[in-house]
């Protein structure tokens, strides 16, 4: 019999969503409403515009015109795409931090945009406990970077897939060259909800002078851990959103009517319940980071060292100190991290997913040490992992 | 007070969708089922490319490969622009039918090409009923369009605006061409349910060797009268869906899992009722074409000249006869459908669309004589707007 891999590698949970969130969806789409069926209003449906600018209004103490200064997309990549798309041409550069999320690099280079990479370092590699927070970027190495040509740089924070939450003196060093060369920022925080104490998100918005040049974007699928839902959205100033909107009236026209009406009503209940104990976004974390402190307890007594996130929903997890203990020499690919989790997966049945994926091609050599692994699981799935490495890891000499 | 006008204008219905679809969707989100909101396949989730599947092969009387043949896509407007942006290069043409759905003409610019147009000509000028089959293309003057820049031709059976059905001869002069020239055809055949005997809807794919070089587009708002569930699909050869998904991974990835699942759902009940009194597909023309005949009658009688169509929901009429009896010079619009249809919305409260919208700037001249009334309303709304006419027209000398 072929036993499947216990499935650490996607990025969503493997248990039942909130089902007051998807009884939304139920609801809209079993009322006689024929306008919840039909379409609707291309920036966005108007409910769920007006609700997202009352959540953010707050969130980034500015009023934001629902009407002209958010627009709804086929979840947060239609919101990169059109931004990157309407901001990027030929021979223009964008600014990428390493690791990144897997279509930064495509989206630039298909706009016709070349991307300048800049890696986040480890600044502590010889600490006995690795934080998120210790990965860094170098301040004179990323000015350097900023030149006549540079349109954009996109800031993930919470960050995929290291789970780094970028402080105050970071953004402003980025906000900083971005003012210096007007340059325009994508900050992509689709992890916003998943920030684990004492670190605090900070919207790139809300930085002084930095509204003016910011597009945020948002995602319904990881605030509601419903990602099939394809909901996002961009936020900011009308001048920047009205160039999204020529490239998603281009490509889409406009989103899905019953999954905005229904995520309107999943906003409207999160805002009334913000400070109390029904609210998801807190919860969120509260069921999250048990998660994340078990997995990388079970890392760290197995032999791993991960990096201890700040946000989001990952571990990444340095493997070398297996290595020797394994034979890699059956696995192919260019990569020891694509080999470590490919053989991991074969002889071990836990997936994950290589760090290397998240670099570009010339910097894949730094990333070979790493793997990643996701913590919103079902805590009996998490325990499943931890007797799969365990038992494995007992028997290596 | 001030009285909204009656609206004639907008494509879609004005009163509930058939409840069996959207209580799919109802089911779907209420169920506890994990996958159903979480991310699905990007190509498309596999319960509808099977049920699309089945479906097309026994209509196209060929298996299509429901893995690499068929593109899930937002709504029918997403699978265009992956079309024609994956094969239409800076300096290409393709060939657009007027009148022709607005999108058409900017997709094919944003995308770097030259359209080129070509319109249907009334063949019967001066015949005292109308019909859209009387509207044909110039067969030397389509052959005269191709040359070797042409890369696609979008046709789009039935038509919106015209309610034209294109018949085997007409489809056979367009496949003929694009063969010879080697060029894609793009059908758009998203009212493919919505045709009145005797015309019959003819799939391009089904033409002698136009199933290699042919992207049949379809739109499940459009079949299932829920156009805010913006879900489509392209099908075609492997070879060709594969460019389409370039483009769709670029931008979106994937579609909205619940409102797919429930359109698989929808689709699996249509196939097994298909010849049954049960099947909506069927239905839908038995309850369309008596408000079709009954919104012609109207406009006849009272002094209008409408063309009547053999698919989709809309009526193209000519106004001119009842233009000595008004006064349009407080309108300021360059084109005369534009004064007529804005005076008729304020002085009369009937909303309609002017026809030249559907035309490249060069033709709307040739437009100006017609507006488009949509028939897919209420019985009330029908009589309300007959109300509406009559009264108005027995007023004028």
């Amino acid at each position: 019999m072929i036993t499947k891999p216990l499935n650490l590698g996607q990025g969503f949970p493997d248990y039942e969503p909130p089902s007051r969130f998807s009884n939304f969806l139920a609801e809209v789409a079993s009322e006689k409403n024929l306008y919840s069926h039909q379409y609707t209003r291309g920036l966005g449906h108007i409910r769920l515009v007006k609700a997202l600018s009352k959540l953010y209004s707050s969130l980034i103490n500015r009023e934001i015109d629902p009407l002209n200064e958010i627009l709804i997309t086929v979840g947060a990549y239609e919101a990169l795409f059109c931004t990157i798309q309407s901001t990027i041409e030929v021979g223009d550069e964008a600014i990428i931090i390493e690791p990144f999320f897997d279509c930064y690099e495509p989206l630039v280079r298909i706009a016709g945009g070349t991307p300048r990479f800049i890696a986040l370092k480890n600044t502590k590699p010889n600490s006995s406990v690795s934080h998120s927070s210790d990965w860094k970027l170098d301040p004179e190495e990323l000015a350097s970077l900023f030149n006549s040509k540079t349109k954009l740089i996109i800031v993930n924070t919470p960050h995929n897939p290291l789970g780094k939450v970028f402080d105050y003196d970071e953004l402003t060093m980025i906000a900083d060259l971005a003012k210096k060369h007007n340059v325009l920022v994508i900050s992509d925080e689709v992890y916003e909800w998943m920030v684990y104490e004492p670190a605090k998100h900070i919207r790139m918005a809300t930085l002084p002078d930095m509204w003016e040049r910011t597009i945020t974007i948002g995602s319904a699928g990881k605030t509601f851990s419903l990602t099939g839902w394809k909901l996002g959205w961009a936020y900011g100033p009308a001048n920047l959103i009205k160039n999204l909107v020529v490239v998603h009236q281009t490509a889409i026209y406009t989103c899905a009517t019953p999954v905005q009406e229904a995520t309107a009503r999943g906003f409207e209940h999160e805002i009334s319940a913000l400070d109390t104990p029904e609210s998801y976004f807190q919860n969120l974390c509260k069921e999250l980071r048990p998660k994340m402190l078990f997995l990388s307890n079970v890392l760290k007594e197995t032999g791993f060292k991960p990096i201890i996130p700040d946000g989001g929903y990952f571990i990444i997890s340095n493997w070398t100190s297996l290595e020797n203990k394994i034979d890699l020499s059956l696995e192919t690919d260019k990569y020891k991290d694509l080999q470590f989790t490919k053989w991991l997966s074969k002889n071990v049945k836990l997936q994950s997913i290589p760090f290397s994926i998240f670099f570009s091609e010339n910097s894949k050599p730094s990333a070979e040490n790493y793997m990643r692994l996701c913590f919103f699981k079902k805590d009996e799935t998490l325990k499943e992992a931890e007797k799969i490495l365990t038992t494995w890891t007992s028997k290596l000499s």
